[in-house]
């Protein structure tokens, strides 16, 4: 999984890094790679059943993409196999009168994961640096200090038990204008459209300047970034199974101790 | 499904409802349930992807049940292909020091679902009758006058578009032991034995009166409860899994509106 992860201090330049790849999964293909993504989940299941039982560590997924990027396909997806009852999906949208009367982290804050639970933000307090600067939502000052309440944040996070796994889900521009068609085209998929993505669109290189300087600067020890190739769908599933299979294996953690000894139990009928 | 439907207004003793049957699914097995079990899985997963999109009603499902009755079970099997982003699974544990000082619905108002959001309360607000009754935490001039409360409140979200299907997960005496002795002897699971639970086991006819007249008393046209035959574990989740994709088949909803004309939208590239 090494190949996506971006060091912490390393720089980052999008349209360097592939959107379409193949190296991790080479042999697998569009139609070959059901088989082996429904191992991945079922991996993904086991590790989450047992990090559930634990209650002893906090999972938290952060995922950010460009407009079509596979936010909620990635979801919907990847976590396809999980217990409902182990997983929350938050979806940050525009905030509400109440929320932006608090500070941005207040609404994020709330959401954060308990023990034993996994939550996945879809978006989250990154839209407070990108989209804010690239709409020029609130002046530079404001949001200019936002990397490190954010890093110091997630720090925090970190250190009280929670796992942070970040994911950019990187596409190219002709995918999205691709996606965007194949949406208007299909009558069950129309509704989806969102006027609002065609002007975010004439701001693509802003957007990824962005998203460059951003990922520069919160690709922390405690919490890096994964930029994950997302032009094939099908790919994208299968490392983001892989990644979040791994990182929850990788926390090893234990069945709760017993506070009582079985053989001296019995069960009356 | 009627045959489970506890009709408004009848009687209920459920030493004369049956625990184990296949009446429903009569050519299906243990062996053989799985592919059938999956078509009704892929047929919820099809309306629920319609309904979260139409954003119009609200879907909340109610699980009670005797302790192992089965009830993390069938919230794992019946939702296993739902969108993790379209529901939510809330547990009802004891409750904490800040919702003991409010009203008993406080905490549960808080979880109910929203728009296009399908909620799944595992235990709810009827254990503030049965268990607060059986396990004599407040005096009976307190718990008599929930029945009408709860009935009130789940008026005013029928009212507010909230469809509501409550389950009574349905087990014998005998399969809870079991299901107990199982739950000791596999050291996966010896972690979920609940010595508390050896305690309610001794008062078991006190809680099946308890829940006879709970039944009685808030099956209602807009929220009636269901008794589903719970033995077999197979036959539960099918029963379950058709309950639920027919309710939601039941609400009719309509993808959302377009407010452009598709024709008119150019993607440049």
């Amino acid at each position: 999984m090494k190949r996506y992860l971006v060091k912490p201090g390393s720089k980052v330049n999008l349209s360097k890094v592939p959107t379409k790849d193949d190296s991790m999964f080479p042999d697998e293909s569009k139609e070959t790679h059901l088989v082996k993504l429904d191992e991945l989940r079922q991996s993904m299941q086991d590790h989450q059943h047992k990090f559930m039982a634990a209650a002893s560590h906090k999972f938290l997924v952060i995922i950010q993409a460009m407009d079509t990027g596979g936010k909620d396909g990635t979801v919907r997806h990847v976590f396809a196999k999980i217990d409902p009852a182990g997983i929350r999906v938050v979806p940050f949208k525009k905030p509400s009168e109440e929320e932006l009367a608090h500070d941005y982290l207040w609404r994020v804050h709330k959401e954060a994961p308990a023990n034993g639970e996994m939550v996945v933000f879809n978006r989250s307090h990154y839209e407070d640096i990108v989209a804010v600067q690239v709409k020029n939502l609130a002046p530079e000052r404001v949001w200019k200090k936002r990397y490190d309440h954010i890093n110091n944040f997630e720090k925090m996070l970190a250190d009280e038990g929670t796992k942070i796994v970040k994911i950019f889900l990187h596409i190219s521009k002709d995918e999205q204008a691709e996606r965007l068609r194949k949406r208007l085209e299909n009558p069950e998929k129309r509704w989806k459209f969102n006027l609002d993505d065609l002007e975010d669109r004439q701001r693509w290189d802003e957007f990824q300047k962005a998203y460059e300087v951003l990922i520069e600067k919160t690709s922390t020890d405690h919490a890096p970034w994964h930029i994950i190739p997302a032009d094939r769908k099908w790919y994208r599933n299968m490392v983001v199974s892989k990644l979040i299979s791994d990182e929850l294996e990788e926390l090893e953690v234990e069945l709760p101790k017993l506070s009582f000894d079985p053989s001296q139990i019995v069960i009356e009928d």
